[in-house]
Formats: structure tokens, sequence, C-alpha cells
């Protein structure tokens, strides 16, 4: 018997081991895998399309562009919800690791880097167990 | 006589003083003011809703959000044609000037902060002139 049809740019898709090894997963939406960066500094989301090969969002096929954004909102509103954020802050940069990748991240004026960026702000500070689980499971309901 | 009715979210807009003073006027598309950061360091383009009083970008309503979608990707694509850079930044932080603006920003590995975002990297230096209205006539012809 022959082999589904896949998609190729879906069933090539492999995350960044980058990515992978600073975040853990959190949510599968229709075109991102969303994962949270495990930094107990600053509340903060990881969208990464599963596209393979994608690096820049206007190269994305409109459609897939057009999910994309949708899922930026989605996951904006989710993490205000559950951390109580000040500020959000969204960015694609994608200057140390090419594959395409959003940042969500939460922000306070009483955090370490305020009013700056986070990137690049010292080292990261694993969570707790207990905090992260109940952090994770708080972006799970908001993304339900 | 009465005035005609305006939509005040519209004409209360006022550009954030910070934001006026540190850029130049490009373009003006459907939902945003589109300028250059007088900064010859990075070619780097705001993209500012005239919405009074918009912070997030998950506020804006619904078409708005989808105008100011497809403006960052116009401009991302102007600023790529425009300046031939190897990598696009794009962030909305608001950390500093809270009147929400999109920043898109064209990279190159000779860039004097790469890999690191422009964000807080030293004093910008503006363009001569004669560059300066070059930049702008060529992102110009491509946001046309």
């Amino acid at each position: 018997m022959r082999s589904p049809v896949l998609n190729p740019a879906v069933s090539d898709f492999a995350l960044d081991p980058a990515l992978a090894a600073s975040s853990l997963a959190v949510a599968s939406l229709p075109l991102c895998d969303v994962r949270l960066i495990d930094d107990a500094r600053f509340p903060w989301l990881l969208l990464v399309p599963r596209r393979s090969d994608a690096v820049e969002i206007v190269d994305l096929a409109k459609a897939d562009r057009a999910l994309l954004f949708e899922e930026i909102t989605a996951a904006s509103a989710a993490l205000r919800a559950a951390t109580g954020c000040e500020k959000l802050n969204v960015g694609a940069l994608g200057n140390h690791v090419r594959q395409l990748h959003v940042h969500v991240v939460a922000r306070f004026a009483a955090d370490v880097a305020w009013p700056e960026p986070v990137w690049g702000s010292g080292a990261a500070e694993p969570y707790a167990t207990a905090d992260r689980e109940r952090l994770i499971a708080a972006l799970r309901r908001q993304l339900r």
C-alpha cells in the first residue's frame, strides 16, 4: 500500500535544536508550535511555524502569513491573561537562529531588563518545576 | 454650518513627539504613517497606526489589525528591495514610547550591532542629506 500523500512543507519540519533546547512545548496551533522559553525572569513565548526553511515572515505563503498573524494575536492575549503583564513585546529577529520564530514576551516595569528588550539581557534562569507547570497550564487554558 | 462628522480615532491622532523627532516621513498607508529612523547605521522603518491611544497590537480593532499586518508585510518587502538586506528584524516593543509603533529594520552581517538587536545599540548617526533622500525615494517607489 502506498503511503498517504503528505504536505512536504509540513512533514519535513524539524524544530531548530537551539530553539528546542531553550524552550518547552505549550501548544500546537494550526500553523505554529507555541513554546515557553525556560527563563523565569520573563514570561516569554516562541511561535514557530511548522514550515521547513521558513526564515522571513514576508516570504511565507499568504495564507500562512494570515494564520501566523492570528496566532501571534492569540498568543499575545493568552500570555497577557496568564501573567497580567504591563506591556507585550513582539518580535521576529532571527539573527542568531534562522528558522522563523516569533517572540511574544510579557514585560513588567519591575523586570530585570526593563525598559530595554529581553534579547541579550544575560543568562536565563530556569523555572522551578511547580512554577513552570502552573504557567504552562494557565497558557494552555487560555489557548484552548 | 456644522462640521462634518469625523472619526475621532483618526482625527485625534498625533504622532508621539519622540517618534517624530527621530524619524522622517516616507509614506502614508491606509492605516499607518511610514517613517525612516534617521540613523545611517541601520535602514530602519517605523509604522505608526493613526489611531489615538493605541498601545498593543492585540487591542486594535480586528480590521485595523489586519491592515497593520498587511502594511508590515508591504514595508518589509519595500525595505528589503530598497536595501538588499540579509535579514529583516520586525518588532513591536513600546517600552520607552507607548504610542503603538512597529519597527522594520534591514540587517546586514556587517552592521555595527549584528547579530544583536538594534534597540539600545548606541547613538544614532544621521544620514547625509543625499543618502537620506535617495533611500526615501527608493522606499517610496517600492511602496507605491
